[in-house]
């Protein structure tokens, strides 16, 4: 190239000098450097394409590899978030939706690059409204901070998943929690939502009315659409009455199964426990050490009844009996607030509870969900799997919706046991889909479980998925790479 | 054109004879024509064109006018219904899904002709998993069938339309009824469906598990969708245990602002009402001469509590004490089976029980459904409009849920009085979307809401739901000319 360069210029083979070089045209500016640029201008210091704010908005609870965004906005308004979106579909470069970065499955990652919208300075909570049971907030609101803006209403907003998640990341995962078993998930806790569509349009998917048959039901197409249909920035959410009356406690079990088995009575039986979650003995053994609690170290159940003060003790008493009959015992009671709220801080520590069993390894979490008739076969057979896999996997379940987490702690530099793993993790998933299950009960697909979904859906179903992304993101711009490729 | 013709023929004008027909080919058969022959000669009796059927099939009731499909067919599988909506796509021919035909505003009529697919034979239970609590049955069968099916499980299914109504039609149409404020609408109580897409083609919307996040919501898509996205073949239902108690009875109130008022502080107070349901002084009237029963001529509540025996007597004692501080009262119980019974069935039959008003009149049901803080206020400015515009129309509500319905009677053969109601109805669906509420709880769209949808939703979110049936059903042949004309 060099020599046929030469040849062609003006003094060519026969100069000593070197020829000069060809005037260089400053390379056009991509399409993202454009939206890079204009957002910057636009946004000052709530702009940053900095290296280590970038990596910290690309993927960062699993061993999926971080790929980070080309640049990260803050938005304070559903109007700047359409300003953000209008300018990325003007371009075709994508736009990553980010609340607490807490997603499981490589929600946030960038693949394609592209700007991640942080929702994190979307805090204000429009309104609260007592006497209809609900409530509008910002996307970035996290769960916590709503309760704690609740606090004097005598309401509470019940969905909790193990992180204080923001409630858009929430909704966008179709995240549920300890609650779920009495109170749903987002899926049937999200009265309407404010979207920005992949056009940067904004709108509304429903009114405030508790129940309508006025159409197609957009609300439930963007709960758990993981920011690839649109991006959610405020949400109307069913509240609900604190119990008169809570009470909890710990029940032990001889085994999984027997666990398993009680819990299973309890929803048949419709006792409307409030929150029943299994902890196999390698948890509790994890919380103790990381909460500092003197859990003894078999199975147990967690267990909360919400009621009146004769209605909650009715119903702790029945599980009591029931629990009898699976030689599970003694059930003893948490009954004062502070217990109460250690108890559970420590179950939604139990992530992080889990690393004191293996230090310096990797978490890789995954949760499926089996009707419950399966629950005991499911979890059983798991335990085994891991034990034969020679894994360490600690198990914990919100199991009166038949669905359960295994934590797996991974040597990332033993490339035998990440294989290990891998081949556990695929068992798992046609484990709970053979038994009618679905491959994730409230974690969402993200990158890691998108190979899974052939196994769960339909061909058709999974076309019929492809074409409704198509059809509402025709570029493709709305977190690439995510839910399902087109 | 005649004499064109004759000039060209020989002997032409110089003959006396008329010169003979030109030979005439038979007309081309149109698509439908096609469609029709193959059906007959598929389904052989399970296969009707004839006119009264074809009528039957048509709307019934309401106002609007009868409009029959081509023809009637009755598959008895999924299978049938994907060989019959495949033929009709390939010729482009409607598909009008039919179950038992008490929709209310115009599911069933066929505008533009077509096939009517009714499910009255798809009549399969095809499981009941009494360890889940769910079940799967076909499209065909009623919410009273199933409840007999499931008479000796110890489980029922809750959701309880005024009609008869099927399981796919109560899907299709996101029903309620009177049990929704403690169970919920067809939107939360659907697990997955199995579906005839617009191309013929089967699947399956999700498993069977309790929750899942794995990819976008499709069962909800169709949950409403009113079969104009797919053809609803087989439901899997959540079910609820048999409460051990149930009490139930009836609170008569001063005015219906008290019965409302009533309503919201019960709602807010988190008591776990099973049914609280308004009727006002005309449709008690209507049912007492319906149903031969005494009630007292005033606006009433009736309420029943789910519970165990000391729960469901402590939530009746506490809503006593909630309407006698709005002048209600006495609270009467309907302890007996029987009472209980016939006073569930004399509010199912309300629709009915209306036209004893007024023989001879049409009805026209319409629903709305506000946030229930604005209930009274809605309530009593929609009866002060009734009286103001010299109409007759019985008010009865599931008003647990902001959700109220008004039974307009009016002579058909009246046309300042058509004008007159027509008038109303406008100004009701505008005084319930102005309060924040939808244009329908839970009687749907269908041909006579359409116009509304504008009035509620943003066009951003009007043009999403275009956008969702041009994708899904590109030919335009489910159920045309419903929910959103593209």
């Amino acid at each position: 190239m060099a020599d046929k360069q030469a040849e062609s210029l003006p003094g060519g083979a026969w100069s000593d000098e070197p020829p000069p070089p060809p005037p260089r045209e400053p390379p056009a500016p991509t399409a993202v450097d454009t939206v890079k640029t204009a957002l910057a201008a636009r946004f000052g210091n709530r702009y940053s394409a900095n290296e280590s704010v970038r990596e910290q908005h690309g993927h960062t609870l699993t061993w999926l590899p971080n790929q980070k965004p080309d640049a990260v906005v803050y938005p304070q308004t559903t109007e700047e978030v359409a300003e953000i979106v209008t300018l990325c579909a003007q371009h075709k470069v994508p736009v990553i939706p980010f609340g607490t970065g807490t997603s499981l499955e490589g929600h946030v990652n960038a693949p394609h690059g592209g700007i991640c919208v942080d929702t994190s300075l979307m805090k204000r909570i429009v309104a609260i409204n007592v006497d209809d049971l609900d409530c509008v907030a910002e996307a970035g609101v996290t769960r916590k901070e709503l309760n704690e803006a609740l606090r004097h209403t005598g309401l509470f907003f019940p969905i909790d998943p193990g992180a204080d998640a923001s409630i858009g990341g929430m909704a966008s995962t179709r995240a549920s929690g300890t609650n779920a078993v009495r109170y749903g998930t987002m899926k049937e806790n999200v009265l309407a939502l404010k979207v920005v569509t992949p056009s940067g349009e904004i709108m509304k998917t429903a009114r405030r009315a508790r129940k309508s048959s006025a159409g197609y039901d957009l609300t439930r197409l963007f709960v758990g659409a993981e920011g690839t249909l649109g991006l959610i920035t405020e949400i109307t959410l069913k509240l609900y009455g604190l119990p008169e009356a809570i009470t909890a406690g710990i029940c032990p079990f001889p085994s999984v199964k027997a666990a398993c088995d009680a819990t299973i009575l309890t929803i048949q039986s419709g006792l409307p426990v409030a929150r029943i979650e299994l902890l196999d003995e390698l948890s509790v053994k994890a919380v103790n050490l990381h909460s500092k609690l003197g859990l003894p170290e078999t199975p147990l159940l967690l267990v909360e009844f919400h009621g009146t003060d004769a209605g909650a003790k009715e119903q702790a008493e029945r599980f009591g009996e029931i629990a009898a009959d699976f030689g599970g015992g003694p059930f003893t009671w948490a009954s004062k607030t502070e217990d109460r709220t250690k108890l559970w801080q420590a179950r939604h520590d139990a992530y992080w509870a889990c690393f004191t069993l293996r230090p310096g390894a990797k978490a890789i979490a995954t949760d499926v969900c089996v009707p419950i008739s399966r629950l005991a076969e499911c979890v059983e057979q798991t335990k085994a799997d891991i034990a034969a896999s020679g894994l360490v996997g600690p198990i914990v379940g919100h199991v009166g919706d038949g669905n359960f987490h295994v934590n797996l702690l991974v040597d990332m530099t033993d490339e035998d046991e990440i294989a290990r793993a891998e081949g556990f993790l695929e068992r798992l998933v046609l484990r709970g889909v053979d038994m009618e299950g679905t491959c994730t009960g409230e974690h969402g697909v993200g990158q890691a479980k998108m190979k899974y979904l052939p196994k769960e859906h339909d061909p058709a179903a999974l076309e019929m998925m492809r074409t409704l992304k198509r059809a509402l993101d025709p570029d493709g711009i709305m977190n690439p790479g995510k839910v399902v490729e087109v």
